[in-house]
């Protein structure tokens, strides 16, 4: 799993470990549990950051790899309602700050690497 | 199922029958079956329309009753490789090429109705 360092959308992108996946349905029976983790991340995340909303999302347009966006999103963030996606590219947070984001989302949810 | 009329990104919508849900987690086991109608519902959309890319998001930030975009998209496309979330509203199709696609999407599918 990788974060992404965007100071007001914390963002976290999964991607499943399948060499040539570009689409959900590519991994056949292995979606199931790609659905499990989308759920337990996406609970975890609003958990640590207190957000509104979770907003999921797998498009792919650019790398074609697989992944998975899971990004929290609070009313009072700048782009809400509107999409983060097709967005201009966020405002990176102070490093500490993302560093503690990191750590915090690792000891919860096992590897967790800086993208 | 929800049709919406983007001549340039054909595009479906999946709304679990699930009243007060607005996160994907809020399905609970049901989350499954849905994973597996995204897919079902992304290999058919690819197949009809012969587009390049599925994208699929569940945003929710405008309406929060829980929905999933399903959108078909072609490196020819107005808009690719950008996001279809966040661009402006899609130009609508032709009503009868419409209604052709959502009948083509029905017969495959089963109940699927214009947005």
């Amino acid at each position: 799993m990788l974060a992404v360092n965007a100071a007001d959308y914390p963002w976290l992108i999964l991607v499943p470990r399948r060499a040539g996946a570009s689409e959900i349905a590519d991994l056949g029976a292995d979606a199931f549990p790609l659905m499990a983790e989308i759920a337990l991340v996406s609970l975890t995340l609003k958990d640590v950051t207190q957000c509104d909303k979770i907003n999921v999302a797998a498009l792919g347009n650019m790398v074609p790899q697989l992944h998975v966006h899971i990004v929290a999103r609070c009313k009072t963030d700048p782009l809400w309602p509107n999409s983060v996606f097709g967005a201009p590219p966020p405002r990176a947070d102070d490093a500490q700050v993302f560093a503690r984001f990191v750590a915090t989302m690792r000891e919860k949810l096992g590897a967790v690497e800086p993208a």
